[in-house]
């Protein structure tokens, strides 16, 4: 048995980078940058005017020119109209190109305009005002969007905005998740009285998708012969198999002599936690990594949050998000066992993250997952732990 | 000209219901539930075994009895083998249905096995002991998922346990996303030096993805017959119409007056905030709700996660989530206007969230908002704000 800490850095150690792919724009909300994307002209391309209002000459309103005459008109998207003499302006609208024979625009606010002429109202002009110069975000070639950034919403406006009609993210690798079990029987199926429904293969199906993983499911029967054959199968299939149950000291747990059998190697077996004993890692001569959850709804989520990604994370580029939160109230663990503790986290308006046990029946509690949103890592050194006491936090779920 | 708050509290007051909808339990990821989820059967459906090993009567371990003959052997699925002498005992495995005539499990850890009998080697036993007792967690009829939850990985997990293979949800608006603008061009297209690429409708399009709306765009030239034409249409065709531009005081921005001419009604314009000022808010007779947006794109995304965001959030009868964060460093902003200040968000090993602003350069940087990930909500009646104050933010990234 290992600790926790142990088991983490044997995980984070098999991190790899599955490629690079191409995806439409349309696509890759979701996916992870590969290289850095960049401007293809400045931001903005133009001096862009920032109010509706006119565009003058400084020099006219230092020299005291107050009234000018209207020469055109330019809307946003209109080609400048230039002006060569002091005395003239264009009314001018926001997101137009400033006229390069200008360098100033005065808001509506502060003019009045009749008979094709404007006047301004105030003393309080700056040379250059109202005006987004050219390139003062981002210049032509500067990175508007580093690789490994998860590409969200925002991105995807600078994306469209630097013509990216597609994007070179990270390859996602393939996972299949099996669910093993006698005991278990389809969602749409009546259990008889000793039987339950699948859960966990959707579970994790569902939680994968948060990084755009679209997991294949499959259920092997508790027979040696089955799971042997499937496992072969998927060793060659896919680059990550997770696996829920069939891992315990039963006798009918095949899952971890059949996959030494099938050259898998054990990289850890028990982990020194709770839930989640049971744990078992390993890696296949080709690459494929096996990580082999107990079949314990709640341990096998919280295998998935504490272990599986943040692997997946380090495997796409992502940085580790290190959260920390304070316990609401005391809180007594005796076992030697780093206790992963079930808690609603909360933001006080202290802006402190402040995460409150949830009351409930230990690791086998999987009903308690829907009201909590992330577990708390108490360490197995500790028995006592106090109110007020930060430790390290694994939400699984959005705080807003 | 409206303070945020009036601006929120006109906005929140049009919070919509839109009805129900059956949809099937893969397509659920996301939805928010409609109904109360119950239990079909109690969880667990039986007094499930915990641990690997054997099942015997207590009373005979009280009685002095320490090896036991075994009876049967039980995985899980089997059906349960009942035992009708005190000196036997079933080797049993996790997650069986423990049989009526037993009582308590010894682990395999506490255990002798040869030649068919099993001799318990620990005097601490308890009656009772790794039995996970049926209906603990939860008992049939109970709610295990209550309405209003947003429809995450550990919700379909419980779901799928409890037999539901498709979920009620709420339904969700119809959005149509418009943008406006006649300097804008296509993604694909090469830009005249004074016209720049569409992004704002794409990057509203993404952001909504988080609630599963799937936005129609919808491009509209600085027209005001198109744009009476189109919007006239959307009216007909969708719940709720978000518009980006044509909203400021520039000659071509007809959208305020072409809105009213098609009966929707301003509820406001203009709001004491920045960016985002020039806001509009209306709605029409038929219940149709028009959220006009400033064109700049940080006024964009800001208004979207300021306003949209919360209005759809209880809209759909999720919770409003308050976050609230330190300002890292000293700040200044003279302007009597509520300003939203582009942060990072981190939180620290205390647990504490902290703003950090990033260098920028006003409202018009929309490339910052890669880098950022929240917006931090600095009072207008308050000038200079110091390191360690803590407002309001809003997230518009999720921070892990």
């Amino acid at each position: 048995m290992i600790k926790v800490e142990e088991a983490e850095a044997i995980i984070q150690a098999q991190a790899r980078n599955y490629g690079v792919e191409v995806v439409p724009l349309e696509q890759a909300l979701g996916r992870v940058l590969a290289i850095d994307l960049k401007a293809d002209r400045d931001l903005p391309p133009f001096n862009r005017v920032a109010m509706d209002g006119i565009a003058i000459k400084y020099e006219a309103f230092k020299q005291g020119t107050r009234t000018f005459h209207i020469n055109a008109t330019q809307a946003a998207g209109d080609k400048p109209v230039e002006i060569y003499t002091l005395d003239a302006c264009n009314e001018i609208m926001t997101g137009a190109a400033l006229p390069t024979t200008v360098d100033t625009v005065i808001r509506y606010e502060d003019l009045e305009i009749k008979n094709g002429t404007a006047t301004i109202l105030t003393d309080e002009i700056k040379r250059g005002q109202n005006i987004h110069q050219q390139g003062k975000d981002k210049q032509a070639g500067d990175v508007v969007a580093p690789a490994n950034k998860l590409i969200d919403a925002a991105l995807i406006g600078v994306a469209a905005s630097v013509g990216a009609t597609e994007l070179r993210v990270k390859t996602l690798p393939k996972v299949v998740v099996i669910s093993t079990g006698d005991e278990l029987v389809a969602i749409q199926d009546s259990p008889l009285p000793y039987q339950i429904r699948k859960s966990n293969t959707y579970t994790i199906q569902a939680a994968l998708q948060k990084y755009k993983i679209e997991a294949e499911l499959l259920h092997i029967p508790d027979d040696r012969q089955s799971i042997k054959q499937q496992l072969q199968k998927c060793l060659q299939k896919y680059d990550v198999i997770i696996l829920s149950g069939g891992i315990s000291m039963g006798k009918f747990d095949y899952v971890p002599e059949v996959l030494e059998d099938l050259e898998v190697k054990k990289l850890f077996h028990k982990v020194q936690q709770r839930p989640g004993k049971p744990f078992w890692f390993g890696k296949h001569a080709n690459g494929v990594l096996v990580f082999a959850l107990p079949g314990n709804p709640a341990s096998t989520f919280m295998c998935l949050h504490r272990y599986f990604m943040p692997w997946l994370q380090k495997s796409i580029g992502l940085p580790e998000a290190k959260v920390y939160a304070a316990l609401s109230i005391d809180f007594v663990f005796e076992a030697p066992l780093q206790y992963f503790l079930q808690v609603s986290l909360s933001i006080n308006p202290k802006g402190q993250l402040i995460a409150t046990p949830l009351a409930g029946n230990g690791s086998g509690d999987f009903a308690n997952l829907v009201e909590a949103n992330a577990f708390l890592e108490l360490p197995a050194e500790k028995s006592n732990f106090k109110q007020g006491e930060v430790y390290r936090v694994w939400p699984f779920k959005p705080l807003v």
